[in-house]
C-alpha cells in the first residue's frame, strides 16, 4: 500500500473541478455547453449578485418614479413614467428576441429541462390572462385615439409597445420557461432578470392605477353619504379635452377597470415565471424522468358542484353589494352585513375542508419529498409571504374593533370575519404546502425499483470502495478516514435496520392514500377549495372591499394612514387568492 | 440475472427510510436523538410552515399596533404597546429557560453543531451593544422615576423587563447560537420563531421612536429657518408633569437618544441570530472539520491607518455638521456642503478600494465554496436587501435633482453623492459576497486530499456497483437504465478530463493569493473598508441626515410623502452599514 493506484492519483484534479464548476455535472446538456461553462470568468454566486443587484436598482428607481407620480411631484408627469416604462418594454423585447434567435440557431444542442417549472396549466392561465390583457390594450388605444387632442403621444405609445411585449413575452414563456440555461452568459442573467422587474413595474404601475380608481370611487360613496369632516379631494386622471362620441369614451374607461384585475394577474405570473427562469440559471438538476401530469375531472362532483355553488353566489352577492353600497346609510349597512356573514359562512366552510384535508394526510404519515425545486419554494413563499399582507389588513380591523370608542351593530360581524381570514389562510397554507410536498403516487412501479436500486447499489459500492480508497490514504499516513469511514458503515447499517422497519411500517397502514376513499376526499376537497379561492379573488378585484367601506377602521386609525395601509397590503391579499387557486390547481392534478 | 441478489431485494425499504427521514444521517448526533426524530409525527416542511405563519402572525400584529400608536390611532396608547411587548418578552424568557434548562438536563448527549452560526465576534459585538442595551434601560428607569407622577406604570416595568430579557438572551445566544436542534419538537420551533420576531418587533419600537425623534428635531430646525408653509406639528412625548430635579431629567432624556443606535444594532442582530438557529432546525451538517478562525493584526499598517484617519474625520464632520446645521440658511447650506464633499471623496476611495479587491480575485480565478451555510446566505441577502433601502434614498434624490424647478448651488453635490452611493454599496457587496464565498486556504492539505480521495473514490465505486445493479434491473425489462448509466459513465470521464486540465490550470497560475503580496493587499483592502463602514454608520445613526436638511427632495415629493419614505428605508441603510462592516471583519479575518 506504498503508493496508491493510478484512480486515486488521478482524483485530486477531478474533484477541484468538480467543485470548480459549483453545478452539477448529472445534467451536462452537451460538450460545448460544459466547455464555454468551464471557461466562464464569473463565478456563479457573483454572476447573481451582478445581475440581481442591477435588476433591484431598476426597480427601486422605478418605484421611485411611481411613488412620484401617485403623490402628484412637482415636475413628473403621466408621461415620464410611461416613457421608462416603454424604453424598459423595449429592452427586454430586444433580450428576448435575441435570445429566441440563439436559441434556434442552437436548437440541435440537448439541453437540460426543469420538467417542474412552467408546467403546462400555469403557461394556459397565462396565456389567458395575456388576451385579456391585449384587449385591455386595445381599449386604451381607443381611448387614446378619442381624447387624442389632449393626451401625449406616449399614452398611445405605451398600450401598443405593451401589447406587442405581452405577445412576444407569452411566446417566449411557451417555449423557453424550462430552460436550464447552464453557459452562465452575462447577458443572459441580466437579460432575465431585466424581464423580472419589468414586469413587477408594471405590476406595480397596474396595482397604482387600479388603487386610485378604487379610492376615487371611495371617496364618490362618502360624498353621496355626507361625510364632511374628511377632506376630499379626488384624484382624477380624465382628460381636460371633449372626447369625439362621448358614449363610447365612459364605455371604454368603465371596461379598463374591469379588465385591470386580469393585466394585474398576468404581470405577476410572468415575473414569478422569469424569477424560476432566473433561479435556475446555472442549477443542477437529478435527471429524474417525469411523468405526464392528467388531470381528470371524475368522481369530484360533490367538490366541484358546491364550489360552483359559492362561485354563483359570489358573484351574486358581489352584484348586490355594489349596487347597495354607497347608496344611502342604511342600504350600505346591509350591504356589509350581508357580505361578512355570507363571508364567514364561506370562510368556516373553507376551513373546515382544509382541516379536513390535513387530518387526512397526518394520519397517512407518508413522507414528504423536500428535493430542490426553485418553482415549488417560490409558490410556498409567495403564499405565506402574500398571506402576511392580508393577515395585516385582519389585525388592523381586529385592533380598531378593539380600540374603537362606538362600535354600530354590522361592525361586530367585522371581528369573527377578520379571525377567521387569518385562520382560514393559515389552515389553507398548511394543506397546500403539504400537498406541493407529497411524493407524487403516479410514478410507475418499476421506476420505483430502479430509483431503490441504484441508490442502495450506489451505497453498498461506496462502502466496497472506500475500505479501497482509505488503503490508499492510510498509505499517506492520515488515520482520520477511518473512523470516518466506520460511521458511514455504522450509518448505512442503521439505514437498512431502518429500512425493514419501514416496510413491516408499509405493511401494517397499507397504502392509505391510494385507496379510492381518501383520495376522492382530498379531490374533492382541493376542487372545493380552488373553486372558492377563485370565488375570493372576486369581491376585492372588482372593487367590493368592507375595509374602505366599513368606516371603522378609518376612524381608529385616521383616514389617510388606514388608506394607505389598504393599498399597500391589497395588491398582496388580492394576488394571494389566485396565487393559491393556482396551486390548488396543481395538487388537484398531483392527487 | 433472473433475481436479483439478497442485497437487492433489501433495498426498497432501506431506501424509503432515507427518503423519509427527509434530513441527512450524516451528522446524527446519538441514537435517542435519531429515535426521536424518526417517530416525530410533522414533517420538517410542515413544521416550518406552522411555526414561521405563527411568528409572521405575531409580528404583523405588533407592527399594527406600533403604527396605531405612531399615527395617534384613537383609543390606542403608549401603554397598549408596552404591554404587548413585555409580554412577548416575558414568553421568550419562559421559554429561554425551559430550553437552557433541557440543554443542561441532557448535556451528555452529544449534539452537532453549525460551526459557522454564531461566530465568536458576532458574539462579542452583540455582547457590546447589549450592554449599551442595558445602561440604556437604567437611563430609561431614571426618567420613569423621575417623571413617576405623570407615567403610567408599564413604563417602568418594560425596561426592567427588557434588561432581564437581555441579559438571559445573551447567555442563551453564547451557549445555544451553534445548536442544531434535531428533535423537531414543536415547542423549540415555536419558541427561536418567537424570539426572532420578539426582537424584530423590539427594533422595530426602537427604529420608531428615534425617527419620531429624528423628525421632531427636524421639524424644530425647520421652523428656526422660517418655513412656514409646512404645517408643522410636534410629535413630542414629554410627559405633562414636571421632573423632580429637572436638569437630571432633560440630561436622560439626551442620554437615552444618544444610545438607542446601539440598541437598534443589538435587536437586529440578536434576530438575525436567532433566525439562523430557526433555519438550523432539522439540518443536516457536513462533519466538515472547522478551523479556528484567529484574527492577526499585523501587516495592516496603512489600511487601519487610513481607515482611522476617515473615522476620526467623519467624527470631526458629523460634529460640525450638528452645530451649523438648523443654525441659519447659510450656515445650514455650508454644512451640507461640507458633508456631501467629504462624503463624496471618501465614496470614491472605498470604490476605488472594492474594485481593486474584485480585481485580485478575478485575476486569481480561484473556485468559490457554494456549499450549503443559512448563516452566509443570509448575511448575504440582507446585505442586498438593505442596500435596497439606501437605493431607494439615493434614486429619489437623483430623480428630485432631475425634475426640481429650482437648484440651489449646494444641491447639486447630492447627485454624484447619491450616484456614488448606489455604485459602492453595488461594488463593496460584490466583494463581500466574493470574500465570503472564497474556500479558506487554511484547510491543511492532508484533509484536502482526504476529502478529494474520498469522493472520488465514492464516484468510481458507483460507476462499478451501478454495472451490477443494471443486470439486475435489465432482467426485470428497463432499459431505461442503460442510457442514464451512459450518461453517468461519460460525464465522470469527462470529469476526470477536466481534471487533468484543471491541474494544468493550477500549475500555470501558481496560487495567486498566498502569495504574501495580494494577501496583505485584500487585508489592508477589508481593513480600510471596515472603518470606513463604521465611519459612514454614524452620520445616519446621530442625526445628521442631508435627506431631511437637504430640502430638496420635500419640495419635489411634498413633505409628508418624502418623511414617510425617509423613516421607512433609513432603518435599512442604517443596518446596512453595520451589517457590512460586521462582514468585512469576516472577511479580514478569512483572509
Amino acid at each position: 500500500s506504498g503508493t496508491p493506484p493510478d484512480g486515486v492519483r488521478a482524483a485530486p484534479a477531478a474533484v477541484l473541478r468538480f467543485r470548480g464548476a459549483g453545478v452539477g455535472w448529472a445534467a451536462r446538456g452537451s460538450p460545448q455547453t460544459a466547455g464555454a461553462r468551464r471557461r466562464a470568468s464569473v463565478p456563479q454566486k457573483l454572476a447573481e449578485a451582478l445581475s440581481s443587484q442591477y435588476g433591484l436598482n431598476v426597480f427601486v428607481a422605478g418605484l421611485l418614479l411611481l411613488l412620484a407620480w401617485a403623490v402628484h411631484a412637482a415636475g413628473v408627469g403621466k408621461r415620464d413614467l410611461l416613457c421608462l416604462l416603454t424604453a424598459l418594454m423595449m429592452l427586454q423585447l430586444l433580450w428576448m428576441l435575441w435570445y429566441v434567435g440563439r436559441s434556434y440557431a442552437q436548437r440541435r444542442l440537448i439541453r437540460p429541462k426543469d420538467t417542474q417549472a412552467g408546467a403546462r396549466w400555469l403557461r394556459g392561465s397565462i396565456t389567458l390572462f395575456a388576451f385579456i390583457t391585449i384587449i385591455l390594450g386595445c381599449l386604451k388605444v381607443g381611448y387614446f385615439v378619442g381624447f387624442s387632442e389632449c393626451l401625449s403621444a406616449t399614452e398611445g405609445v405605451f398600450p401598443v409597445t405593451h401589447a406587442v411585449h405581452t405577445l412576444l413575452q407569452v411566446y417566449f414563456l411557451w417555449g423557453h420557461a424550462k430552460d436550464i440555461i447552464l453557459s452562465f452568459k452575462t447577458l443572459e442573467r441580466f437579460g432575465v432578470i431585466h424581464s423580472v422587474f419589468t414586469n413587477l413595474l408594471l405590476w406595480a404601475n397596474s396595482v397604482l392605477n387600479e388603487s386610485k380608481h378604487q379610492l376615487n370611487e371611495h371617496k364618490e360613496r362618502l360624498i353621496t353619504l355626507g361625510f364632511g369632516n374628511i377632506t376630499i379631494v379626488l384624484d382624477d386622471h380624465t382628460p381636460q379635452c371633449n372626447c369625439t362620441p362621448p358614449a363610447l369614451c365612459s364605455t371604454l374607461s368603465h371596461g379598463i377597470y374591469y379588465l385591470y384585475p386580469f393585466n394585474i394577474e398576468y404581470q405577476i405570473l410572468a415575473s414569478t415565471m422569469l424569477y424560476v427562469l432566473w433561479k435556475n440559471i446555472g442549477r443542477r438538476v437529478d435527471s429524474m424522468p417525469q411523468q405526464k401530469m392528467t388531470c381528470r375531472f371524475d368522481g369530484v362532483l360533490v367538490g366541484a358542484a358546491l364550489g360552483l355553488v359559492v362561485l354563483a353566489a359570489t358573484i351574486a352577492v358581489v352584484g348586490v353589494y355594489m349596487i347597495h353600497i354607497g347608496c344611502s346609510k342604511s342600504q350600505s349597512e346591509s350591504a356589509l352585513t350581508m357580505f361578512y356573514l355570507y363571508a364567514i359562512i364561506l370562510l368556516l366552510l373553507m376551513g373546515t375542508a382544509g382541516l379536513v384535508g390535513c387530518w387526512i394526510y397526518r394520519v397517512d404519515e407518508k413522507s414528504l419529498d423536500e428535493s430542490k425545486n426553485p418553482a415549488r419554494k417560490l409558490d410556498v413563499d409567495l403564499l405565506v409571504a402574500t398571506a402576511s399582507g392580508s393577515w395585516l389588513l385582519s389585525w388592523g380591523s381586529i385592533l380598531a374593533i378593539a380600540c374603537a370608542e362606538t362600535r354600530p351593530s354590522y361592525t361586530w360581524y367585522n371581528l369573527p370575519y377578520s379571525i377567521l381570514v387569518i385562520m382560514e389562510k393559515y389552515i389553507q397554507n398548511l394543506f397546500i404546502i403539504e400537498s406541493v410536498h407529497q411524493e407524487p403516487d403516479g410514478i410507475p412501479e418499476d421506476i420505483r425499483t430502479l430509483r431503490v436500486v441504484t441508490v442502495y447499489s450506489g451505497e453498498a459500492a461506496t462502502l466496497a470502495a472506500s475500505g479501497l480508497g482509505s488503503q490508499g490514504v492510510t498509505g499517506n499516513g492520515s488515520s482520520a478516514t477511518n473512523g470516518n469511514l466506520c460511521l458511514q458503515q455504522a450509518s448505512s447499517k442503521e439505514d437498512r435496520e431502518a429500512g425493514w422497519e419501514g416496510v413491516e411500517g408499509t405493511a401494517r397502514h397499507p397504502s392509505f392514500l391510494r385507496s379510492g376513499t381518501k383520495r376522492r376526499l382530498l379531490r374533492n376537497i382541493t376542487a372545493f377549495l380552488f373553486l372558492c379561492n377563485i370565488s375570493l379573488w372576486i369581491p376585492p378585484a372588482f372593487g367590493c372591499r368592507p375595509e374602505y367601506d366599513n368606516g371603522l377602521e378609518e376612524v381608529v386609525f385616521g383616514f389617510e394612514p388606514w388608506i394607505i395601509a389598504v393599498n399597500l397590503a391589497m395588491p398582496f391579499s388580492i394576488f394571494y387568492r389566485m396565487h393559491a387557486a393556482a396551486s390548488l390547481f396543481e395538487v388537484y392534478c398531483k392527487i
